[in-house]
């Protein structure tokens, strides 16, 4: 069986990571999973929420969104409706976890980091691209932070990587990093968040056609930690590159 | 180690399902998992959301809520707040999913049932009680459906059962069943849906504190599956007393 | 005549309330007026609303509120909706005026007292239940706060006790205590909202299908206060009970 | 004892009722109660709610609202705030109920009318010259849809008239229709809703600083249904006069 | 050609500009253009928002809404929809900006008024009725605020007048003022907001139906500013006038 | 004097009009002013809102926004506030009204187009390089909905092109499409909306902070109509490319 696309099971789409794609933003990169593509900017501010004051520890979340036509019907726009969905709500909490998996709160200090992750246009895995530049955007803005001396000299914010990747069983077949027409047909679908050493952050499998066994799930986390692997050495590799090149 | 209750690490804390709570609804469940206290009702209408409407099939939907007052310092009511956040939104669709696992849309026919689940008091577990109860409360709706013949004759909505439980990993022990106080000390933390037949609905890990490998993912499975088998039972047995015993 | 559950017409429903519900409240009563379960919290804390600062003054309020099962047919959640309904808005003012109505802010200090009545099953009567239970989870909450020192020692923020309960015109006939059945039959209903000396707190009477007059008001408000005097003594009754028991 | 502006306490201030106040609605009237300004505008619309349809009944339902500065302190919008407020929705609800009272819902058909009551300027009494003036309205918009045919003819919605007064215990002393400064310096207050013969079709008293007993709400219903009998006369008055003069 | 009400195409409608309209408001005015009437009423309060506090600057700020039935047929109420319009929002904005244009932020000191512009009756026109009629309350409280010394003795904190007149092509005619009726049937309409002195505030045209080419966009600014010239004496002629006359 | 870019007052930014940037929409474009990126998709659905059904014609609208990031420092998003601002409401407005001057709406059929502009990256001149990208959209949109025959055969919906560009008046000198710190600095602002036969279809000036006269207004008013026929030039360049290359 080969797939729409004509990728092995095993086989990511192709990823680019392209960082400094805003001029105001202090961490910003598009990044693309095949046509699945995502802005994700980071924006620093000194200070915490009020519930952290104090604390001198930092704090970083995310916001996910959708462009009303970045997928293939138009949807209506939240701000137009006046209400976040439980889909946006989902992700973006989902987004926020990973990164502050592979932070250092107290060597952050009362900083802030905003990573917005909007999606210009969608073909699956939007959540796990997201997730994957909006690591890039981080440690470009926490490298701009530590140039401005915004985080204190010496201090490393980030414990590590993090990036991530989607998996699922379409037709019997556990594939690699879904396609949106291959997601609609999964049986079973799962969003692994990985560090960059292959450990995880987030395992999230549902079932969407017919429960899963313990076989099932154990040959996703291969596919997905596989996966993982690769997305971190592209990570890696981006962020090797000098900014502006 | 012991449990600050005395548990064994793969101990359940004492539950209770009780049927029949609510005079108005199909189906209603007050089920306790300790001192977690939640009132699942199943309300049964005939007929479906508009984008289901002459497809044949029904539908089964989930509004999961907190009392202000069901956790130890009050929260504002959404209601009052004007939007329902990020957490209820997710925890609604989550047992919504877990519900639909079972279900049969066909033999069901164009009925929707909604499922509320109030979080009467919280101790941690809030989610997998209301899933384990809500299952029983969506049995009692649907054999109410089925003897006021809105389901036809001979069909069978129910494929199966369902329930659920919260695994973690606290101080390297890991642990089945967590109360409040454990799972704020928790480094990993798991919720896991399984159906009857011991196969996995939902899978959703999260490293709260540090990332886990697959040893301890194994680990998790194993206590979620065995605590979901003792579930299994107790909703069978529940479900085999006459109602209004 | 006789009523549909065989009461005289002044006659209440049984009438129970059950103290120390909730673990986690420093007040709560589950209250019932036959099938109508009210569940009351009552959360102390520390401080006043902006408008009242440096005032010296105490304040109590309310929030009303029901399950969307608690009766017949299921209504539509209004965290959901993103607004609180008219009728909402109304019991919880009438709820929180009553209670003011028994306060010396003075005394209290600069602390809130906040009532939740939710709702958990409705047959009639859910904001004379709520009125009903949530003085006695004030009271216990003051109790509480006396011997926590957060109300000064040889304050007295309780100035009497207060209840509440519906009459109503059903077939030319004023009946105490409504349920849901003679409710929407009923010419005429009244709230009467009345201290444990007799007096009132308010008078709410509303003419459903036909205007009444001085005459029938008059009847309405002898039943209501001979009602009134029972609950009062329901009240002391359970408050006099240790606490646990 | 006299009043701030010397008027006896069982006297009104000057009322005057202003008709086609507007060009574009069905019934519209200025209506003063001393300084207190409220426009009515009646708004007749062929059909009915959805959960009325097909009834053969129509539907009578009334909105109101205070101009940001009506009165002493600016208001914030309800609109810009995004959510109505629950005194606004109580005072809507009252007038609607008020005027229904006086609705023979058959014999208007399915055929609906809108009061909107706005303050244009507020002294106290703004509900009770709402629904004072909202009749005038009412009636000149059946009026109207009785010329149009939208009533068929020979029918007579309109059952009898309905005005409302307050009414307030001040220092001891019961007191007709009270300004501002009167009604916050109350003891207990109470609005009065009465049919053009009498009768009562809403009685809202509230204690606000102390508890009143029986003898109390004798003086003030007294008090308040002879000032009712002054208002039906004048609602009489204007009415008779000719639309336009 | 004549217009529907017999005036000439440079032809305003009567104008009445009535000052200190509400007893409560440190200005107001129930302006009129024809059946176009506008209540504005000016609010003084000593501060600024929270971006302008320690600048030592003031500010003024604008709300324009619509009574439910100003129209002929009735609107939603924004606050019952729970949000403001587009329309809302601009001519909000547009009337804020125009007063702004003749404040000295300086000379106000850190002082705020907001301008209420509640349309009571819409007959075309009502943004700009608006303007015209807010200048006059915002020149009253500013008077005001003098003579409290709110603002500092020798301060001046208005730099000029502004009022503003609507214009349009009609079959091809450019008219002056237009009336509801007018302006539904223009191919081009324009907004021009005037200082006294005859310069421009704001100039707002927009082609309806046929764009329109500069020679057109020339007659009606013409237009426009001799109908401002008439709009600035009748402000003036009015607040000479001694308020209370 | 030299603008901060090098460019003479009455030269564009380079402009670049990049087609069919969305796989998903009938119509898409990124357009570039300099460093302002909007990307617009235009979206056909068959059908038109329920105010136009049945009258065989077509409607055009636009929705405008801002990720959070596209600007110096990030804006809170409107879905989160849960409110459209007013700057949001009066550009979707703006750029609507503009795309419907060239549109043929009984060409069109009863079908509907959506522009959805999303501006990725702002540095002034947004809403006209929205304006002048939707343009281009919309026309492949409706290409291919004649390809489709959702537009009935021989129908041209089109009845021209329209652009819009930005002018000011900044130290005395008028230029033309202002970048965010020229604008920041214009005593007046104004955008100006063409056809490509060089007549208006908005004209909107403001004085930012000194009232303009005629002169000046036609000082900006040339700039803007020289500005607007480079921009219909490459408008024309860009739909002459074969989509794709």
């Amino acid at each position: 069986m080969s797939r729409i696309d004509g990728r092995t099971p095993d086989q990511l789409r192709p990823v680019t990571i392209e960082r400094g794609w805003s001029k105001h933003a202090e961490g910003s990169v598009l990044v693309s999973f095949g046509d699945t593509k995502v802005l994700c900017t980071a924006t620093v501010t000194e200070g915490v929420p009020r519930w952290r004051k104090g604390s001198g520890e930092g704090w970083v979340t995310a916001e996910y969104s959708m462009l009303p036509r970045a997928t293939n019907t138009r949807g209506d726009r939240e701000s137009v409706r006046g209400k976040i969905g439980g889909r946006t709500h989902e992700i973006s909490r989902l987004i926020g976890r990973s990164l502050r998996a592979v932070i250092d709160y107290k060597a952050l200090g009362e900083n802030t980091v905003v990573l917005d992750c909007d999606v210009l246009q969608a073909d699956g895995g939007t959540r796990t691209a997201a997730i994957t530049g909006a690591y890039v955007a981080l440690a470009d803005a926490i490298a701009w932070a530590q140039a401005k001396k915004i985080v204190k000299p010496g201090r490393k914010p980030l414990t590590g990587t993090v990036c991530a990747i989607s998996v699922g069983i379409v037709g019997s077949v556990p594939l690699l990093d879904l396609r949106y027409e291959e997601d609609v047909r999964a049986d079973t679908d799962m969003n692994v968040v990985c560090t960059g050493d292959g450990r995880f952050v987030e395992v999230q499998g549902t079932a969407e056609a017919a429960p899963f066994d313990r076989r099932e799930l154990g040959a996703l986390l291969d596919l997905a930690t596989a996966g993982c692997e690769n997305l971190t050495a592209l990570q890696l590799e981006a962020l090797a590159r000098t900014l502006g090149e």
